[in-house]
């Protein structure tokens, strides 16, 4: 009889910032498939698994997913409790649909854990609402791509549409992205955050706008980039720009 | 000297979805100021602490946001750990930043916790990914409202302009919120999901419509609601359909 196969979110980083579902799941586990962005400390809860990546990483290295879904069913016929942990949240971003679909396939059970996605990991460390009352009623999360295949207005007009925007996976066509937003006429001087490696020890934080984040952009280390770009990060903008530069840049905040 | 005060997401209401940071704060607390919607089981985990609660349920009962503010600052001043715990994601629909605002001006230390928000909880939940790879790849998460004092057009836009749309407190305007979203220009047959009290005991599950969703709303019973629309729920309907009624429902995810 084959196991179960629990989808988990791993959050935006931070060992302690997983639930504790995931926690117990994760010591329980026979065996773990995991993402390149899953950190080691998060690692170190499968106490006592077969650890096995999977990991798909934007220009580093790339493992098909229908090998990744061969390697799920394969494992899960050997193994009763099996976690298949995602970066964030499995319900956004993901491929975990696809993945579900050959579970069910393979009639094997699965069942989603959530997880913290890398949009509130990062507010959380900004300490700015993503709603701030007054201000800001809606918000988008976006994966903004640019190119002939894509359906480049449909993005566009998400981002264009609400009071707050988080783009997901921009780092590698900012200056694109940037130039879409602009002409589809989101206004230049439009505030907005750049976070890198949300809540991690790694993690940078900038201030700019629309017009200046390529250039913000070019500052930002290796790992995962998240931009938040609305009105609510006007006041965070002004501060830091009251203090002598146009960026500023920040630990992550300390876990407790 | 005054403590330091925790802002932390709750979750959507299993007390095994708040994250581990979170559940070592609760611990360690020594006040915890709670939200209505934060369950039993989620505060036994404050094992110590003195509780509080500054619970706004919208018509129930209703304590004015500035005197949650004083409580907050008054119980900082004499307690050293503090809890504010709240429903959900703090950074996402709470009036967070002005409790952060109201702590800064007292001069009082201040850190958020993320947490599960509602829409990541059911997602989980129902087993579908709100970002379906080829069918979307924007979301947006909005407080619809209706009545002469607000900018109707704004949330519209944004509920609109993305592939998919989560609605969150949109339970007491369902019938206006959705002839709003009709007259805009959203197809009647758009799929919807209704999750009323997400990743509780006593979750709903509906599949429908657009056009049969203010009908759908009158099954369900009185804990929060949350409206999902987009073709990601296409096949759910289909196959709920399938089962002779054009509507199910389900109980929740046990937990493990």
């Amino acid at each position: 009889m084959p196991g179960k196969v629990y989808l988990v979110g791993a959050g935006p980083g931070a060992a302690d910032l997983i639930t504790l579902r995931a926690a117990k799941l994760l010591a329980a586990a026979d065996a773990v498939l995991y993402d390149a962005l899953v950190t080691p400390e998060t690692l170190a809860l499968a106490r006592r698994a077969k650890l096995i990546p999977v990991g798909k990483r934007a220009g580093l290295r790339s493992t098909a997913q229908q090998l990744i879904n061969q390697r799920l069913i394969e494992t899960a016929q050997t193994h009763s409790l099996v976690v298949r942990l995602k970066g964030g949240d499995p319900m956004l971003f993901g491929r975990a649909q696809e993945e579900i679909a050959a579970l069910d396939a393979a009639g094997i059970a699965w069942e989603v854990v959530p997880g913290i996605t890398a949009a509130l990991g990062a507010s959380a460390a900004l300490g700015i609402s993503l709603t701030r009352r007054g201000m800001a009623r809606s918000v988008v999360f976006v994966t903004p791509r640019i190119g002939p295949e894509e359906r480049d207005s449909e993005w566009l007009k998400a981002a264009i549409g609400s009071d707050t925007a988080v783009l997901y996976m921009a780092g590698d066509q900012a200056v694109e992205v940037c130039a879409a937003l602009a002409a589809a006429g989101m206004p230049l001087a439009r505030p907005a955050a750049l976070v890198v490696s949300a809540a991690t020890p790694d993690q940078q934080v900038f201030f700019t706008t629309l017009e200046g984040l390529p250039e913000t952009m070019r500052h930002r280390h290796s790992g995962p980039a998240l931009v938040l770009l609305g009105e609510v990060y006007a006041d965070a903008l002004a501060a830091a720009t009251t203090m002598a530069a146009a960026t500023v840049q920040s630990g992550a905040t300390p876990a407790v």
